[in-house]
């Protein structure tokens, strides 16, 4: 068989991570890589800031050059978190039939908060026989999946407790800006009023995908963002945050089921946890039978923990059935160390 | 959409438990219940020691009253441990075109000992346009899918260590028995040498499934089996090992990778540990890119996880493809709280 083929769509920190990961596996190649600006034309090596002196370099193109009918098995989408920011370029994906994985949150499960689009990007799947996943570290395992598969082996759950406690330290310059470190109190509210604070992307599709795996019904999901003003001075490789400024966003969501709290998520980032004694980590606390109480510290990294998962999803969006699926209708997440061929149908591959 | 159809094969604590935990469940509905002797002509109800005054009650009956073609969608086969004790009795179920869930650990990946009767089992079931699947909690769960789910997130594994740390006191006399509490080291060593000391079985299991789905070649396969010998006196409510005497098992296995133990097992299992200071719990830890560290206290009870998994992962059975399925080709397991219609598909069910 053929090595599997891979074009990835934007070269950003997860489609750079992407491409570096996909470098050290065996059977699958890099047959793409789509940016714009001063990126294009420049060798994929050199732009990911690695060497390979035994391997293919191709040049980073632009859609035109790359998105072709039946140029790779899957194309990875990591440009941005929406669900609206992606529809066109998976249509194109879709028309020129290979399969979609995305690193948008809001695809993890896109019908939370995009229904039309969802079933959009469904019939077009299955009309050119080929399928599309939205993955990630979160949504897409920390916060929904692993929560599920505890579910697993479990008789009754009454009450369901997510937490992600991660720290923000090992983030660059975007990130600092983007979750408001540094900021007054006054300014970040502020921003928030103006919606100009995005926080975590995530939790309508966390909790959706959980109350339609679990099959209850949903009567509300309310979602909070508060600043975590730090008391002592914090400094980040990149962020720093005096006291009473802006160490990082509390985010919280809650989803009632029948008049009760049943999903309670908790996502609290800031930079340097540590230094007040905040210990990072995930947690999965099931009131149930029997009862779950679950930790793994500190947290699964978020940067490789979503492109670890763009990459080991590959052979499973190549093997489902055509159209939109979620990490509920596909088997189970997996590191792969072997060769990428060996878990692949190769009738269902759409490269020609 | 009728009720989904489920008889249960084997009234032992499993079988029982699966019963007990359908009649709390909706959509769903107990059409045959099968088990030898004495039990045979009872009530279902009376045999499980439960009243549902607004349920049909149907008798306990034998193989011949209740396996016919398209009487259900699910046989649960709770009788024993081994692929060899099940195979006719899936056979059986098979050529009557229904679905089979099987407690039995072996059943598990059946392929790791059994290689002849996993590839006919899978033969038979493709014949009859039905699935089969062996779960619980473990194998099925704590020690190999929850270990899967973990490297999901991971772009690198070099050692993985999966620890099971359980209390045998909730069990019965015939637990007790079976693993040997209260004899001496002596004649606990008697009973292992004469190949009476059965442990736990799943370890060939969990180690060939998770080998498989990362892709990773096992060199060796190794077991072992210790007795726990007490210091101070123990007492649980069915057991009772004096100082010097055995109040548990320890089983660990070791899967050798290039010539590198790569999964490391260890599952001790004992009256009262927390007389000793032992914390109960389940354990991954593994050595990767990035690590994982996670501790779920106390252990999910064995006998609770195990029912639930095979009651959760009935929709799962009755949707796949034809075949011998095991937990890393379905979708994941999680709890069911709504209508168990709602998760199946009506064009495969089997029942008529």
């Amino acid at each position: 068989m053929e090595n599997i083929k891979v074009i990835i769509w934007g070269l950003g920190a997860m489609g750079s991570g992407v491409a570096r990961t996909l470098l050290q596996k065996k059977g699958i190649d890099i047959v793409g890589a789509i940016d714009m600006g001063e990126k294009v034309g420049k060798p994929l090596f050199e732009v990911i800031n690695q060497s390979h002196p035994h391997k293919i370099n191709i040049p980073v193109g632009t859609t035109d050059d790359y998105i072709k009918a039946n140029q790779a098995d899957v194309v990875i989408i990591c440009t941005d978190s929406y669900v609206k920011g992606n529809f066109e370029k998976i249509k194109r994906v879709l028309e020129n039939k290979m399969n979609v994985i995305s690193s948008a949150e809001e695809m993890a499960y896109p019908k939370a908060q995009n229904p039309e689009l969802a079933a959009e990007i469904d019939r077009l799947a299955k009309e050119n026989g080929v399928s599309v996943l939205g993955t990630g570290i979160n949504p897409g395992h920390i916060m929904d999946l692993l929560v599920l598969v505890m579910t697993g082996a479990l008789v009754d759950v009454k009450q369901i407790t997510s937490k992600r406690i991660n720290s923000l330290s090992p983030f660059g310059k975007a990130v600092m800006e983007e979750q408001g470190i540094g900021l007054t109190p006054e300014a970040f509210n502020q921003r928030k009023a103006a919606g100009e604070m995005a926080g975590h992307v995530g939790f309508e599709e966390s909790v959706h995908m959980m109350a339609d795996a679990l099959g209850v019904q949903l009567d509300a999901l309310t979602t909070e963002m508060q600043p975590i003003i730090t008391e002592v001075d914090r400094k980040s490789p990149y962020g720093e945050a005096k006291a009473g400024q802006v160490a990082g966003v509390d985010m919280s969501a809650k989803g009632m089921v029948d008049g009760k709290e049943f999903f309670t998520l908790q996502h609290p980032q800031q930079i340097e946890p540590e230094q007040v004694g905040v210990e990072t980590g995930d947690y999965v606390i099931i009131d149930g039978s029997p009862n779950v109480n679950l930790v793994n510290t500190p947290e699964i990294e978020g940067g490789l923990g979503t492109i670890a998962m763009l990459v080991n999803m590959i052979p499973k969006i190549i093997n489902a059935e055509a159209g939109l699926k979620t990490m509920i209708d596909l088997p189970i997440p997996h590191a792969i160390l072997g060769d990428f061929r060996d878990q692949v149908n190769e009738a269902k591959r759409p490269f020609k």
